[in-house]
């Protein structure tokens, strides 16, 4: 399970990530993320917290910038085109608050079919669409639930 | 510049990325897209019937389903993460009518700080964000001419 | 550590793989490779076996032909471009045997500047040069030694 | 076709690539290569000044370096593993002269099935290997000549 959300992030975000790292562990599934900081640390924070493994795909062509709570940093040197790799080796991904970074997740997401669980991140519509596609969950226990239920 | 949008797409979407091909062409600007059908086809039939050039950077690993009307088709054998490239190599995209892909190219061209001109595109909302950063363009005159301005 | 060789392999080089990986794990390295059959999946079922954290990077959109002993499985769907995400990924590279990918990854390695141990792999030349610059080991210890004395 | 080699070359390399991309732009060939100096650089003055196309695909994320010789300079931001984007756009590559890039893309080609013809390039051996595949070319005129015949 991928989870995505941006470096920058509100106080409420980060809790929310770290919960969702936390019950994605203990599910004893393995945790994907962009590995830098914000969200991505917070939610590696978790997984590791509960004894889980948590890669983080960095953008750089090192490990500057990366959690100190990921398992495994992995240096891609795509920038953020390594966003596309985080949705393509996951099997769901969840999507907590989030800038363009997170939608570009979304939406790479949702073109090549993964399930996609949101949690306080975009409204998206558009001319002829009826719903947007993105399982909305109001905690961290119903996105988890969401994202684990495809698998 | 870049063109994006869907394989799928209605006439007005098409008759669109056509004349935004054309005037692209007439600007003197060089044409990225993602080589397909549907919007990536009529604006490349735009391009080259202006005598421009037009790049299509394809999904596969092969020229499979290349639209006749490119310059060049390069195939990338990346899938969908090869939209990460399209936004890297221009200036600025235009983004017509789309789907979750399309999507995709704005979402990274706003996160790496590329000018994005949406015409009849996705409208987006998220908490906290004013606007969404998309320059809206009414017609391909206008979209173009937003396009080029920060070039 | 990335670990490279080729899915069609020897006896000799599937002892050596697993037993590079086996050693790997005791110095508590983790351990990247390819994820499909032959070295990498000896690699990482000596990894595994010891208790250690191996790391696939596939290169198809699915986890079809993974091994089974990898820790984690990560699909790129970037096919053997892929080969330079193994060796950016990694401190250095044990190149065991192999073929046309093992030394486009010995060659990848080299020119973004990584320590590369040879395991009876390719013999280089080119004029003027006077030495191809890869440590040659001439067991699974040395090579892991060799290996692991940069980090 | 992709013609590869190094930014850091000898005069008779570079005299020769400027000939090899003079000849396939007569042959109406679209030329690919890494858009930056040296043998690329040459190569790109050689099409261009027989009127021809040649793509650039830069490791950067920026145009910082590119040939000015290029008729499109794309950046792709992934830095060396570009080199496996090279190969797979091209039907055949043209190895002239090289360092490990180079032999990167050699290998790349090789492994993913294309025709590869080398001129004073790397020359390869492992044990249980007869014959290295590559196509050894004397000249600018039979390294073209080799390179289409298979088109």
């Amino acid at each position: 399970v991928a989870v995505c959300g941006s470096s920058v992030a509100t106080d409420d975000e980060l809790a929310r990530a770290e919960e969702v790292g936390r019950l994605l562990a203990e599910a004893g599934a393995i945790v994907i993320c962009g590995g830098l900081g914000g969200v991505m640390d917070a939610t590696a924070r978790g997984v590791t917290g509960a004894g889980g493994i948590v890669i983080g795909l960095l953008p750089g062509e090192d490990r500057l910038g990366a959690s100190e709570h990921l398992t495994v940093a992995l240096s891609t040197g795509m920038g953020e085109t390594r966003n596309g790799l985080i949705v393509r080796a996951a099997d769901a991904v969840i999507a907590i608050g989030g800038e363009w970074g997170t939608l570009s997740e979304i939406a790479l997401a949702k073109r090549i079919g993964k399930r996609v669980v949101g949690l306080g991140t975009w409204e998206l519509s558009r001319a002829g669409l009826a719903a947007d596609g993105i399982l909305k969950a109001k905690s961290p226990e119903e996105a988890v639930s969401l994202a684990l239920e495809g698998g």
